[in-house]
C-alpha cells in the first residue's frame, strides 16, 4: 500500500514553478526524468521544457504518486480531483494546516481521504527520500542538503527541518541510510503506518524516529514489538517547555514525559535524548557484526589516562570490567614487554605498535571473560600508523569490537578507513560508551 | 619560583639523543635555537650540530632549566649534579617510577630535592608546553600531536598521552591555549603548586585539569577558591574499576568519587565527565563575552523541531523558558510575517534570512525577559548564508549568546567564522546546553 510512496511508476508535481529555487521547482527537478515528467500549473505552459497541464484532470497518463505544493486553501479542491483521477498516493508538502490552528482544512482532506480510500502523507512536510529508487521529494535544494549514500538506516520525522539536518549530517559521518520520510501534520499516514512498512522494508537495518506525538500508543507498541530492527526514538516534547512548544510546531499534544518513555519502553524502542545520541546508536546497530551477549567489556588502550576514563565511564553505565583470563595473560606475557598492564584497561603504553594492537586484540577476541572489545587509540605517539584500521579491522570476526580514535591528522585517516569498512568507531570515548550501553540493553 | 619552568633563558637536555624520532632527539630538536643549545650525553660527541658534553658538570654556562630524560636509574645521579650545579629547575621526563612500583627510586629523589632545594615536575611525565614563550619539552612529534594556537586555557594533567590528545585535538577546534603541564608522578611539584601559579598568571583565563589524585585536598580547596576563573576537572578513577586502573597508571590511590566531588564542589570547580565536556566548558568560558545572570534563556530557531529539542534539553539541565517580554513582541510583530512564532523558543522558519534572525536577536537582546540567547540555525534552507555569522556576532555585546550552527558546508563556513570572532558555537544543542548549564552554574 505504502510502496507507491517509495517506488512510483509516474509522479505528478501539483503546483510545479518556473522560477528556480521556488518549492515547486525543486521538487519538479529533483523528480525530472526518472519519475516525473509531469506537471500541473494553471499559470504556466511549460516548466523545465516540459509541457505543463492546467489541472491533473487533463492528465491523460496513469499517475502512482502526486505531489502537491500549492497555497493551503487550494489543497481540498486538489485532493479531491487526485481522487477523480484515482490517484491513490499523495504527498501534500503545503503547510498552513494543523501548525497554525486551522483545523477545518484538517477535516475537509480527512473526508477526501476517506471518500476516495487514498493514502496521503503531510501536509506541512518535505514528504519523501529513497536512497535506492532515487526519489526525492525534498525541497531544499543539494548544495545546501548533500543527501546521504545509500545504507540500512531510515529514518522517520515529523519534522522536516529536523530529518533534513540529519540526513544533511549523515553524508559527512559516512553513514548510508535506506529510507526518510518526513510525515508532518499526518493527516492520514502516521508514524505507526511507516514504522511497520520499514519493519518490513528488506533494504532497513536500522529505524530512527522523530516525532512529537504518537497517535495510537497501543497500535504502535504492537507493531514496533513485532519489529526485530532496532528502534531508536528521539521523543520531541517530553517536558513542559518542549511540549508547549510542539503545540505550536505541529499542532501535537506531546503529553507526559513520562508516560511515553513508559510507551517506549513497552515498544521495545531504544528512547534517546538529542540528535548525538540518535547518530551514535544508528551507527551502532548498523556497523556491529555480532550484538554483545553480556555486558562484560575489555578495555584496550594506549593511553593510561584515556583508560582510566573509559573504565570510569562505563561502570557508570553499568557495565563490568573483568581481568583478562589466565590463557589471555599467559599468551601476551610472552609476547608484550613487562611493563604493559595485562589487565583492564589493558595499557598498551605509548610506545605500542600495529604488531602489539594486533596480538591483544587477537587474544582477547578469544578470551571468554569478556563480551566486547573497546579499542582506544591516541594517535599522537610515535609508533603506529595508517595501517593499524586494518589490524583492528580484521580482527573483528569473533567479538564486536568498538573502536575509539582520537587526535588529528592520522586519527581521521584511520577513523574514516575504519567507518568505510563498516565498522563502528567515534572519536570519543563517551559516544562510544553511549554505544555500548545501547547495544548491551535487553530488548523490550 | 615556577617561571623558570616556561620561561627559562637557557635550557638543557640532559640525555640527548643523535637518533632521529627518540625522546632526547625530540625534546632537544624542540628546544633548540630558542631555548638550549647544551646537550649531555657521555655516548655522544655532537648532536644536531651541538657540541655534545659528557655530565652537566662540564657546563660552564649559568643553566635554569634542566631536561632528564635517561633511563630511571640514572636520574638520582643526574638530579644530584643539577643540584651541585645549581639549576633549581628540573623536568624528569624519564618513565619507571612510581607506576612501576619503584617507590625506592622516589624517596631518593626526593632526598636530593630536598637537599639542593629544587623544584622538580615529573618523573614519568612529559613536562611542559608554553605557546607564548614556545617551550616545548614534549617529546610526540609535530606531525602527530599538532600544537594549538596561542590562547587563554591552560591544561594541567597527571596523564601526558591524555594532554596531548587535548592539545591536539584543541588544534583543530580552533581553541587557543596558554601553558600546558603534564605533571606525571609529581615528586616535588603537584597538581596545587602549578594551579596556583596558573591563577596568577595574566595570560591564563580558563584552567582545565586531569588527575587521578589530589595530594593535599584541604590545601587544593585553599588554593582553588582563592583563584577567581573558572576551573574545569575531570577527575580520573571515579568507579571502582577506574580506580584499579589509576593505581598502575600513575600509582595514584584515586579514593573514593564521592569524596572527590565534594571537595571540588568545595573548591569551586565545575567537575566534568569526559574530554568533551572538557573541551565544550573551555570554549564556553574562554569565548563567552559576559556570564549570565540567571538560568532564564531564549531560544531562536529556524527549526520547529530543534527548537523543542533545545527547550527539553534546556528544561532538563534546569534552565527556564520564559516567554518574550510584550515590548519584545510588538516590535517584531510589525516586521514579521504573521505565521512566525513569537514565543519561546521563537521560531524564524525554514524561510527565514540573515535580517530575520538579525531583528529577532536584536530584539531579543534588549528583552528583560532572558538571561541568555541560546541562537539555533539549520543551515539546509534557501534563504540565509555566510554573513549570518557577521549578523549573528554583531548583536552580542550586551547579552551572553551561544550559538549552535548544524549542518554540512555552510554551517560550517559560519560555525568557523564564529569561532575565529571568539564566539562559543556548537554543533549540536547538547552541547550548548552543557556549556549553558556550567556558565549559569552558581560559583562555590
Amino acid at each position: 500500500m505504502l510502496d507507491s510512496f517509495f517506488n512510483p511508476k509516474k509522479v505528478v508535481v501539483i503546483g510545479a514553478s518556473r522560477t528556480k529555487g521556488k518549492i515547486g521547482n525543486v521538487i519538479f527537478e529533483n523528480l525530472l526524468h526518472k519519475f516525473s515528467e509531469i506537471c500541473v500549473n494553471p499559470k504556466a505552459e511549460k516548466i523545465l521544457g516540459k509541457r505543463c497541464y492546467p489541472s491533473i484532470l487533463d492528465v491523460k497518463e496513469k499517475v502512482d504518486l502526486a505531489v502537491i505544493a500549492t497555497p493551503a486553501k487550494t489543497v481540498p479542491g486538489i485532493l479531491k480531483e487526485c481522487g477523480e483521477k484515482s490517484i491513490k498516493n499523495i504527498i501534500i508538502v503545503s503547510a498552513g494546516f494543523k501548525e497554525v490552528g486551522n483545523l477545518k482544512l484538517m477535516t475537509e482532506l480527512k473526508k477526501i481521504i476517506k471518500k476516495y480510500s487514498l493514502n496521503v502523507i503531510g501536509p506541512n512536510c518535505l514528504g519523501v527520500f529513497d536512497a535506492y529508487s532515487g526519489l526525492d521529494t525534498m525541497f531544499m535544494l543539494k548544495e545546501r542538503l548533500h543527501r546521504p549514500k545509500k545504507g540500512d538506516i531510515s529514518l522517520i520525522s515529523q519534522s522536516g527541518a529536523l530529518g533534513a539536518m540529519i540526513l544533511d549530517l549523515a553524508s559527512r559521518k559516512h553513514l548510508g541510510f535506506s529510507k526518510f520520510v518526513s510525515y508532518g501534520n499526518a493527516v492520514d499516514v502516521n508514524e505507526t503506518d511507516i514504522l511497520e512498512y520499514l519493519g518490513k522494508d528488506p533494504k532497513t537495518k536500522v529505524i530512527c524516529i522523530y516525532a512529537e506525538q504518537i497517535k495510537d500508543g497501543q497500535r504502535f507498541i504492537k507493531v514496533a514489538r513485532k519489529i526485530k530492527k532496532p528502534i531508536i526514538f528521539l521523543k520531541g516534547g517530553v517536558t513542559s517547555a518542549g511540549k508547549f512548544a510542539a503545540a505550536s510546531h505541529t499542532g501535537s499534544l506531546a503529553g507526559e514525559g513520562e508516560i511515553y518513555s513508559g510507551v517506549l519502553r513497552q515498544a521495545g524502542c531504544i528512547q534517546v535524548e538529542n540528535i548525538d545520541e540518535l547518530f551514535i546508536l544508528a551507527e551502532a546497530f548498523d556497523k556491529v557484526k555480532h550484538l554483545p551477549k553480556g555486558n562484560r567489556v575489555q578495555v584496550i588502550t594506549n593511553g593510561g589516562g584515556y583508560g582510566i576514563n573509559a573504565a570510569d565511564l562505563l561502570e557508570k553505565a553499568g557495565m563490568k570490567l573483568i581481568k583478562p583470563s589466565k590463557s589471555c595473560v599467559n599468551t601476551l606475557k610472552k609476547e608484550f614487554p613487562l611493563i604493559v598492564g595485562l589487565s583492564n584497561p589493558m595499557d598498551l603504553l605509548g610506545d605500542s605498535t600495529n604488531k602489539r594492537y594486533d596480538q591483544a586484540i587477537k587474544a582477547c577476541a578469544k578470551d571468554k571473560n569478556n563480551d566486547l572489545l573497546l579499542v582506544l587509540v591516541l594517535t599522537q605517539v610515535p609508533l603506529i600508523d595508517e595501517k593499524l584500521a586494518d589490524v583492528i579491522y580484521s580482527d573483528t570476526k569473533k567479538k564486536p569490537l568498538i573502536a575509539v580514535v582520537t587526535g588529528t591528522g592520522l586519527a581521521e585517516k584511520i577513523s574514516k578507513k575504519l567507518k568505510e569498512k563498516g565498522m563502528p568507531c567515534y572519536e570519543q570515548i563517551n559516544d562510544a560508551v553511549t554505544a555500548i550501553k545501547g547495544l548491551v540493553r535487553p530488548k523490550g
